[in-house]
């Protein structure tokens, strides 16, 4: 899976380790097998990923964490951090630590009340919830909720970062405003939260985006000095946008498909989605097209459960076998499946979701 | 009151008012009396005073607002703002809400752990408690354990305070660390705190030193913005240090007379207090003393109840019929009756303290 985003040099840049097939192979010995995002290359990037395989194989305890700035514009691609977490959940049987960060939202970005953000935090949890977790194993932190268990752990953060590492780390200037400016201290005091909870020492895995990797490196500059465990993070490539980007615009809703989307706008978007294929059909059979540099062979890679399926689908376009046209419509038909057991996954997961809130199982 | 700190030009450059005869006047017409405090000047600038005071002739609801760094070497002088907020609670019947701040003391003064400054803060409120509140009138904010009161209010204000802006207001750097300047939004959301519990419109009047202006000047340009009322303040003059100092001095412990003095130390601090007596007893029968000038006279004007015993101490003082070891002497019977008093009411509270927690009253 490559791109016009150099991942090697990203990974060199942030001074992260990327994810070896030895590292694959010790985490199929354990698990019995390896999910797709990770054989087909999409999380690629660690940082002490193999110090929690370890863990595991030693039989220690660790725990799963990720986060979501709750909008109202979720789409697909959000969701796949989270399968890659289920899946740990499932081999291993590890909590996974959610921050729903309605506080963040609110104050970096103009139009949304700490109302609305707080609403979309539940909206976005159902969502979660979706992929089939129990509340066992899923525990949601919501921020302006929840902050009674963060606040302790973020103040001591907080008095080992000055504004300076701040504004040099996340670019923030003397406009950036003060909750902004403080809200990091809450995204890395709930790396520490599964030890504090616990009293054990329980360090985390985060499966997250290459480009979230400045809060995880200031997390584990501070870990030492507050006596808890470093985080570890496994990073993932970004998703491309069907329209031929590189990564997802925000801007241009045709570039990616939203939770809310319904069967006929997934339709449409996959059907004009930019290719890899050849001008025509006739050069298509002669020339074979490019899977690799094809956002719709990307969500092949990601949406399709078969390792079988993919490797036919890189072989016929490459061969020319397979048109354009036929790709997107067997692309359609697993999103749209994958979408209507999603929707319904997630209206059951609503009357539900009070289960999966930390502080009813911690009181 | 006077001293060398001109007191006038501090209010004007506040931008704050002065506290007027009327004032005081329209206060006694409704309380029956005006505290010592009020009417000998200690307190003698506000901004709003008049609203409250009217909003109380009319039957309006308000509330006192108050606060603590908590430490170890609470002095008398830090009690002095809690006697007059006793003062309007016994007169008026309102609620008062006292902030203990163990997450800013930790955040800006070294040598403390969060864990001190959290038993710090139950210990300095043993000492509010022990001038005699109710748990009906007083309600304590614990920050690091009650902040989830706190913190949704904190980000709507803080969304509105840029890190230029605290930097002015506070002389914060780049270097000061990132707790400590989002902590000015916790301070602030106190303020709203009453509103926001009661869901109704409850202004607050803070007493507080003149110096705490800063804090509350940025409060009151944000209300409106959240639509809460602006906060209403109180300025008091700085206690004076016994060994002469304008403002006491925390370098100098023999400045001021801790809680946890003893009598003897008692004793010796004012004994040893800088006066503004004559060199000579001979000189001093012949010229008389300067009470304006000394601090032993304005220990005297703060915690003495009688007008008559204050108005007699200035003027056998001034008439040369008063000599500083008699003065000193009577200065110490009063404060060492005060101590005693103090000792006892605060054990008495250690039992009770759960009793005034907001949070034991909100659940």
């Amino acid at each position: 899976m490559t791109g016009k985003v150099d991942y090697l040099r990203l990974a060199k840049e942030f001074g992260v380790q990327l994810i070896t097939d030895e590292d694959l192979g010790r985490l199929r010995e354990l698990a019995g097998d390896v999910h797709p995002l990770l054989r087909r290359g999409y999380f690629y990037a660690h940082r002490d990923l193999n110090q929690i395989i370890e863990r595991q194989a030693g039989g220690g305890r660790w725990a799963l964490y990720a986060g979501r700035g709750p909008s109202g514009d979720l789409h697909i691609g959000h969701l796949i951090p989270w399968m890659l977490a289920k899946w740990f959940v499932d081999r291993f049987g590890v909590e996974f630590f959610f921050e729903l960060t309605d506080d963040e939202k609110f104050l970096v970005k103009e139009g949304y009340s700490l109302e609305d953000t707080n609403r979309l935090a539940y909206e976005n949890a159902l969502d979660l919830i979706a992929l089939g977790f129990d509340p066992k194993h899923l525990h949601l932190i919501i921020d302006t909720e929840d902050i009674s268990l963060l606040y302790g752990i973020a103040v001591r953060i907080g008095k080992h970062l000055t504004l300076s590492t701040l504004k040099h780390t996340f670019g923030f200037t003397d406009s950036t405003n003060v909750g902004a400016a403080f809200f990091p201290t809450l995204e890395i005091a709930m790396a520490f939260l599964p030890s504090r909870v616990s009293g054990a020492e329980v360090p985390v895995l985060i499966p997250t985006a290459i480009d979230q990797d400045p809060y995880f490196r200031l997390g584990r500059d501070v870990a030492p000095l507050l006596g808890y465990p470093k985080p570890a993070t496994i990073y993932s490539k970004f998703l491309p946008g069907l329209t031929g980007e590189d990564k997802m615009s925000a801007s241009n809703p045709e570039s990616s498909i939203y939770i809310t989307d319904d069967d006929k706008a997934v339709r449409r978007k996959v059907m004009n989605a930019f290719t890899g294929g050849q001008a025509t059909v006739e050069e298509q059979r002669r020339l074979g097209g490019n899977p690799d540099a094809c956002p719709v062979y990307k969500y092949h890679l990601l949406f399709q459960d078969s390792d079988e399926t993919v490797r036919r689908i890189y072989d016929d376009c490459r061969g020319g076998r397979l048109l354009c046209g036929e790709c997107k419509l067997m692309l359609h038909e697993r999103l749209s499946k994958f979408m209507v057991q999603h929707r319904e996954a997630r209206e059951k997961a609503r009357e539900r979701i009070g289960e999966y809130r930390i502080a009813a199982k911690l009181s």
